[in-house]
């Protein structure tokens, strides 16, 4: 049974726009047959604590002798990789916020990115190798080459090196830019623009829905 | 009564490297004499949650009709904003966590980057211009121009947008890299590297916690 694992990150519940795009990969990917499974987690409104405490960065056997680690916290970031090692392709809403990934998203990536469990030892292949990872990017603002914000987004780059080249998973970033332009006055010139990358977006990820995994 | 606002976001209680250099520049301010006060916020022993709404990205005023803002989260912000504006100079420890701020730090920064309130509105001066504000990062590598590695730390470049870009607060950024050398054995050879930057991050904090303000 090919599953998918969701996530969102968005804390709008009524107008998201990361969330819009995420259902129509996730939607594509159950017309494909009832055996087609999804698994969603959604770190906003069921949010995994801030990491307990740094030692988890590493897994149990590589911790400093007599670190601490609060009841319970390893078993939560156990359950967290289980369920990503489960997934044949995984999804990912990720709205820029402040330039920078949710809090609620980050503290999913806190947890997956594991030396020696999920991320591989230098020379060999670690489990998620291959395996297809959708980033749905929305941003409010354009981040445009030879724009005085060219490079502010520090979201997308850090999914991709976590997800792609620690993890090795196939990375597509499917991206929605000045998603504010209807509702911030300053970006009304980028309406059309706006319409036009979303509808975009929306193909790219109905097509990727159909056929990943 | 010239106050420091101390920010502490490092999940280890023990060996914390950021703590440490923090620590460094609040006993300079300190030793200046008993009208130097500090207000402390440990943001991993005492977490904010996660921004509650995104209609809270923006001040009330802005918001869309009808955005649902929970019970308290806007007293919250408010609350951090005021002890924000307080500040005569702010100091934030920001360990590098898989390459970009810590949650717990993210959830800090999402409640100050408000457009209207702190955030000055295009052609005006805001609240906070011209004050110091002292970021201490740690990274547990190596992110040298030339190596593989440059451009992988995606918080330094976040706290100087947010705090310097958009805050125009005067930001001095103090880092000190390899700060894991000591640790993990594939660092090593950097050991004698981490001493002597993390000595340098002592001695200018120290200058700084000594003149700021």
């Amino acid at each position: 049974m090919p599953t998918l694992l969701h996530l969102d990150s968005s804390a709008d519940l009524a107008a998201s726009r990361s969330r819009a795009l995420t259902a129509v990969f996730a939607d594509a990917w159950r017309a494909r047959g009832a055996d087609h499974t999804v698994t969603y987690r959604d770190l906003h409104v069921h949010p995994l604590p801030h990491l307990e405490a740094s030692a988890l960065h590493w897994p149990a056997a590589e911790r400093r002798p007599g670190a601490d680690v609060p009841a319970g916290s390893q078993e939560l970031l156990q359950s967290v990789v289980d369920e990503l090692l489960a997934a044949d392709v995984l999804l990912v809403g990720a709205p820029l916020y402040n330039y920078s990934l949710p809090s609620t998203l980050k503290t999913w990536i806190d947890r997956v990115h594991l030396p020696g469990v999920l991320v591989p030892d230098a020379g060999s292949t670690g489990p998620l190798a291959g395996r297809p990872a959708v980033v749905v990017v929305t941003r409010g603002g354009a981040y445009d080459a030879g724009t005085p914000t060219e490079g502010w987004d520090h979201g997308t780059p850090v999914l991709e090196l976590i997800l792609g080249t620690a993890l090795g998973m196939d990375v597509h970033t499917v991206t929605a830019s000045t998603t504010l332009a209807e509702t911030v006055p300053a970006l009304a010139p980028y309406r059309e623009r706006a319409r036009a990358e979303f509808a975009e977006a929306e193909r790219e990820l109905a097509r990727l829905g159909g056929s990943l995994g």
